[in-house]
C-alpha cells in the first residue's frame, strides 16, 4: 500500500519534495497545504492544494506530514504543533537549537501516538551519517566539514537586507588547499577563514554606493567579517542568466589511525555535487518520509533523526532484494 | 558495564579488531580463540589464548564473538555454529553467497536466541550503506564501485599458485580516466576492462621461466583474463621493503537526477584510502560488536545485516551527545 504523503509549505523545498514523492512509485501524493490563498498556488505535478487548517481534519487521510518551512520560526512552531496530529518528517537545520526541537516534537509525538524525524537534510543529515559512521569506526579520528562550491540562501538573503541592494547570490567556497592537507592526513588546524572563502553577486540599485555596499557586506559579523569575501556587482540579467539555480554540496573528511602506535592512517570521505540543493534535500525528505510510515506502522513514536534509522527502512526495497543487489 | 568480547581467529583481520577492541574504551577483550596450539599463539596486546573447544564452556564471559575466518571455508561452518551459542559478528564477503550465509546464520541465531550481523567490512559493509543512501534518495541512480589502489589478497594468493613463484603482490587499480567520467555523471558504459587494472609483484624462483609465469597470471580466467594486467618480476628483498603493507581503499560513486525532466545531477561519492586493510576492517567489525551487544540486550534475535542497525548503536556517544555534536 502506497504511502500516503502531505507537504506543508510550498517553496523551494516544498517543489523539491513534490517531485521526489512523485518519483517514487510506492508513495502517493495527497496534496500541498498552504498558508497562502490556496487559489494562488499552482504546483508543479498537478497536487490539489488546501489551505493550512485542512489540516485539523485529515488525520486520516495522510501517512507522513513533510513540513517543508523554515527553521528560523516556521518548524520550531509548526514541528510540535502537528506531530500532535501527523507523522512527521522535517529538515530543521538550525544545528545549534537541535536538541531543544527534539524535544519539543518528541514531546508532541508521543503525547499523540506519533513519529516524527527531524533535521533530515543533507547537513545536518546525510553529513550527519558520514560523521557518525567514521567516527564510531575510528575513535579520536578529525572529522572535517566544507561546504560549497554552492548557494547560501541565508548568507543571499542577508545581503538583500542592506540598503542600496536589488539582489544578490552568495557563493560559499571551500579552499582547495585545506581539503588537499585534510585528505592527505595531515590533521591541519584550520580558522574559519583558512576554510571557506565567500563570493558575493550584487545587483546594486542605479545610483547606489558600491563602495559603502561592498565595505557592509565584507565586515558583516557572522556572515563575512571571518571570511575573505569577494563582491562582484552584476546586472541583474546576468544575475538570472549565470546564477539562478541552487547547486550546492560539499564533503565530510574524516582521518583516523589504528595499529600499535596509530601507524596507520584511513582517510573516509562523503562527497555531494548536487545541481539543486532543494530537489535534492526534499528527495532525503521523501525517503525518510517512507521510513518513518514503516517505523509508525511498527509502533514506534516519539522523535528520531537519521542516527536511529536503518537504513533498509529508507528503500522500497525488500531485505532479501537488498542483500542480494546493494550488499 | 564493557560489552565483553571474544575473537575466533588471529590472523590479521582478528589482530586488526584486537587493536580496535584495545582503542575503545567501552570495550573489553576476553580473549583470542584459535585452532592452532594456543601455546603459539602470541598477542599483540597480551590477550590471553584460548583453544577453539573452550568456545564450548566460555558462553557466559561473552558478550560478543567475532569470526575473523576466511568467507571460502571458515564462515560458512563457523558462522551457523557459533550463533547458535554467541551474538556473532563476521566480514563474511562473497557477495554471491550472502543470502545463503544470512539463512544460515539467521536459524541459528534465532534458534539459540542470539543475534548476529553479518558482512560487516567495508565491501561488503561501508560501500554497501553508501550504496543503500544513495538509491534510497535518488531512485533509479546509477551506481559505480571502483576498488583501489589496494593489495588484493585473493589475486596475490592465486599468482603464488604458480609454478615457479616464490611469492606475489597485486594491486587493484581504478582506471582513473574512468572514475573522472563517473564524477562529471556521464553514466557510462563501462567494461571489467575499463574500470580497472592490476599490477603484480612476483618474486620468481632461481631459473623459473618468466615468460610462461607471466603468460599464465595475464590469462588466468575471473582472476586476470579480463583485465590489462602487467607483471613486475622483482627480488625478494624489494618485495618486503616496498610491498610489505596492505592498503586498499575505494570509491562508490551514484549519480542521480530529479527535476520534471530529470534536469538536475547529483552526484554522491563515499572514498576509502586505508593504510591497512585488516585493521580498518577489525574496527568496522568492534563498532558492530558494539551495535549486536546492544541490540541482543534489547531482545532483538536472529540475522543481521548494517541494512538493519541505526547508525547510533554502532557509536559509544548517547543519543543526546550524537544530536548535540555530530548531527
Amino acid at each position: 500500500m502506497a504511502v500516503r504523503v502531505g507537504i506543508f509549505g510550498y517553496g523551494n523545498l516544498g517543489r523539491g519534495v513534490e517531485l521526489a514523492v512523485k518519483a517514487s512509485p510506492d508513495m502517493e501524493l495527497v496534496g500541498v497545504f498552504t498558508r497562502r490563498d490556496p487559489a494562488s498556488v499552482q504546483t508543479v505535478s498537478g497536487a490539489a492544494v488546501y489551505p493550512e487548517n485542512a489540516l485539523q481534519e485529515m488525520t486520516g487521510d495522510i501517512d507522513v506530514l513533510v513540513l517543508c518551512g523554515g527553521s528560523a520560526t516556521d518548524l520550531p512552531v509548526q514541528g510540535p504543533k502537528y506531530a500532535a496530529l501527523y507523522n512527521i518528517v522535517d529538515s530543521f537545520d538550525t544545528h545549534a537549537h537541535i536538541p531543544d526541537h527534539f524535544a519539543d516534537v518528541d514531546k508532541a509525538a508521543s503525547e499523540g501516538g506519533k513519529l516524527g524525524i527531524i533535521s533530515c537534510g543533507w547537513d545536518p543529515g546525510m553529513f550527519s551519517l558520514a560523521r557518525i559512521y567514521a567516527e564510531a569506526i575510528l575513535p579520536g579520528c578529525a572529522t572535517y566539514t566544507f561546504w560549497g562550491r554552492g548557494v547560501s540562501q541565508g548568507h543571499s538573503d542577508a545581503i538583500r537586507r542592506i540598503a542600496g541592494v536589488k539582489d544578490a547570490r552568495q557563493y560559499t567556497v571551500p579552499v582547495p588547499e585545506a581539503m588537499e592537507e585534510v585528505r592527505a592526513g595531515k590533521n591541519p588546524s584550520l580558522t574559519t577563514r583558512q576554510k571557506h572563502t565567500r563570493v558575493c553577486y550584487v545587483v546594486a540599485e542605479e545610483g547606489a554606493d558600491l563602495e559603502r555596499i561592498n565595505r557592509e557586506i565584507v565586515t558583516m559579523p557572522d556572515y563575512f567579517a571571518d571570511y575573505d569575501t569577494t563582491v562582484h556587482f552584476i546586472s541583474l540579467e546576468e544575475l538570472h542568466e549565470q546564477h539562478s539555480g541552487l547547486p550546492h554540496g560539499g564533503s565530510v573528511i574524516s582521518c583516523g589511525t589504528t595499529g600499535r602506535d596509530g601507524e596507520n592512517s584511513h582517510v573516509v570521505e562523503y562527497r555531494l555535487d548536487l545541481d539543486s540543493n532543494p530537489e535534492f534535500t526534499g528527495s532525503i525528505l521523501a525517503a525518510c518520509a517512507r521510513a518513518v510510515a514503516r517505523m509508525a506502522a511498527e509502533g514506534r513514536t516519539g522523535c528520531m533523526t537519521l542516527f536511529d534509522v536503518p537504513p533498509a527502512y529508507l528503500s522500497p526495497q525488500s531485505g532479501e532484494e537488498l542483500r542480494a543487489h546493494l550488499l
